[in-house]
């Protein structure tokens, strides 16, 4: 017993040893997608995958089975055949509902076309044997227009069960903007986050913004988030946000925050000739972080696995434009430091996902996009020999 | 004695579950010292210190007495008085000799001056009873010129028991470089790292760059690299150079290697007019890293210690610019993943230091210089409460 025992206390000092340092390693666990956005759970091999330029698909990540799912709304304006530089119409984000095991209620943001132009739309379904069924607007970012921007798009259920979203301005080049700009308008319903009952209804305890409001609104002065997410340990909910050059933020969401754009910005105008207007009596709230070089920041997440220990609780944050991925170690709301992971190893990612059992996934935002898993190599040391795609 | 082993069980248990995530935390030991730029250990808490703006002290790290150390060379330019804009001259690296505890020797670079300018100079001298005797010339990177940027001063002794230091270009613009310009110049001292022998003998194993090279010359293309240091698991040789605007690099030393300022560089120039000239036959040796955003990164170090067991073998850089502390997990040649310490805590850091026994230690570039040494506050629960300045 006791030789039993001193070899467990042996077997723990060499973990003690060699399990400290992160060793993470990709792995293609699906490929073929195009340009996926965002994946949801059914259980710890399925997953809902929504592709910008594709469909929703589900996906066993074990057989590799793909299957479309059919119903969906034919509004959608796609990017597919289109060469617009930094068309970002398609489909954007897939939910399900915390309750989805009862209800099968899917959420879907992508973005809807009419003959004057496109923009965000908000919807509910049922799933039925991977097809959308009783398909419900919830919300649409009217009004229509040309410019294929900054649709947004983002949404997490919020631990008080109501759904969060993000509306992007829609413009592209700050020197376009009305005197009032469209973020700061809060009679417009582009860069704004929102803050709706699952059934589409506004919540009674919403913040006041006044009769002229349009409805759900929850905070102002957004560009172009996409990410947002739920901090599991506090209940908080982050985002992140696309600047011009440079002013990629992190933010945390609080309501009737209004977060600046386009009269404060950390990055530079497109423009060097836009002078943003004075609006009296406005606090803006600063971003929680900031970089220096422009990320393209979008689908973050918190991590709660147990296969990278140093990582707990920590905010993974991906990267379009130089195409990596970020670990923020996080202390209340102050950021402590900041990691770039994979820096030998660079693709546009769109969204960073854990399953329900704590496994991180990469979603690559490609032609070829892939669902790729982020393995720790030192707890899978059997697994040294192979390839990563295999 | 069962008991005991699960006890001791149950608290390693305890340790890979807290032991995981690394906690940095800043504690200042000693403050009012001149712009401190090098420290070197005597022992584990006896280290010299070179100030930039003052002289050589030893100070006591468990007392925090300070002893000036005497007979410095008379020559010395510093900056003190001088209100230029980045003026660099002063005390740069102070060294200890491999053989300390039997010769006695000390290597000193600093900024030299006469009535025509200034220029590195590199010296060695035996430290007796706190005074400099014996002073001898090693090198002088003539000629002096009036510029006072750019200096270089990084020294490092190799494994092969060799003396490596850097000489900066002393440019600030590369727009008033001639022809052939300066880094590029085998016939110019500066701009270039040397290796020489620890008497200022030329070893004769050095590469040969033809019989016009000035002495020692190493390798070339260098603009301002201050940090150079030996990987201890490798023996290879990294170093730190300043870019313009950007450009700030890690770079990896090789013998005969040209590092291509100012004809190749990650960043930009100053001047948008400078069109750098075509050098037939060139091979430049790209950096192992560059930021996409200004570091200025200066005196780096390996971490070998046991308190961040996460970080072992790391590379970690300090930064003058936007003063902050980078982590560099490095495979072979590859960095793997960068980590940036202390975001919100920023301050000019001029050198990370371990101590004999392993202690992290930072110095600040502040007129009232701190010596700050870097604790992992879960290795030492005991000491939460207290005040870091304490």
């Amino acid at each position: 017993m006791r030789t039993s025992l001193l070899s467990l206390f042996l077997s723990f000092c060499f973990l003690v040893v060699f399990a400290q340092k992160e060793n993470p390693r990709k792995e293609v666990i699906v490929e073929g997608l195009k340009r996926p956005w965002s994946m949801a759970f059914l259980s710890e091999d399925e997953v809902l995958v929504g592709e910008k330029e594709g469909g929703l698909v589900r996906i066993n990540l074990s057989t590799k089975q793909k299957f479309p799912i059919s119903g969906f709304p034919g509004d959608l304006a796609d990017s597919v055949g289109l060469k617009g530089i930094g068309d970002n119409a398609g489909i954007f984000q897939v939910l399900t509902d915390p309750e989805f095991r009862r209800n099968k209620f899917i959420y879907v943001s992508y973005a809807s076309g009419n003959g004057e132009g496109s923009t965000t739309r908000i919807i509910r379904a049922i799933l039925d044997k991977d097809r959308m069924e009783k398909v419900q607007t919830l919300f649409v970012a009217t009004p229509y227009t040309p410019e294929r921007f900054h649709y947004g798009g983002g949404m997490v259920f919020g631990a008080d069960g109501k759904l969060y979203f993000t509306i992007g301005e829609r413009l592209f080049k700050e020197i376009d903007e009305p005197a009032l700009p469209i973020a700061q308008n809060i009679e417009d319903r582009r860069g704004k986050i929102y803050r709706i009952n699952p059934d589409g209804s506004i919540p009674a305890d919403n913040p006041d913004f006044g009769p002229k409001a349009v409805p759900g609104l929850y905070a102002t002065g957004i560009r172009a988030a996409q990410g947002i997410i739920v901090e599991p340990a506090t209940k908080k909910i982050w985002f992140s946000e696309h600047g011009t050059f440079q002013g990629d933020e992190i933010n945390m969401l609080r309501p009737r925050a209004n977060y600046g754009w386009p009269v404060k910005t950390t990055g530079k105008y497109r423009s060097a000739d836009y002078v943003p207007p004075v609006l009296d009596g406005n606090v803006y709230t600063p971003p929680v972080w900031y970089w220096l070089q422009t990320v393209a920041p979008t689908g973050l997440s918190f991590y709660t696995g147990d296969e990278f220990p140093s990582w707990k609780n920590d905010l993974i944050v991906p990267g379009l434009s130089w195409g990596s991925l970020w670990r923020f170690r996080i202390e209340g709301e102050t950021v402590k430091s900041v990691e770039e992971l994979f820096v030998d190893d660079r693709v546009r990612l769109r969204r960073v996902v854990q399953s329900p059992g704590g496994k991180l996934y990469l979603l690559t935002d490609e032609k070829n996009g892939k669902i790729i898993r982020v393995k720790n190599s030192r707890t899978l040391a059997g697994d040294g020999g192979k390839k990563p795609d295999q």
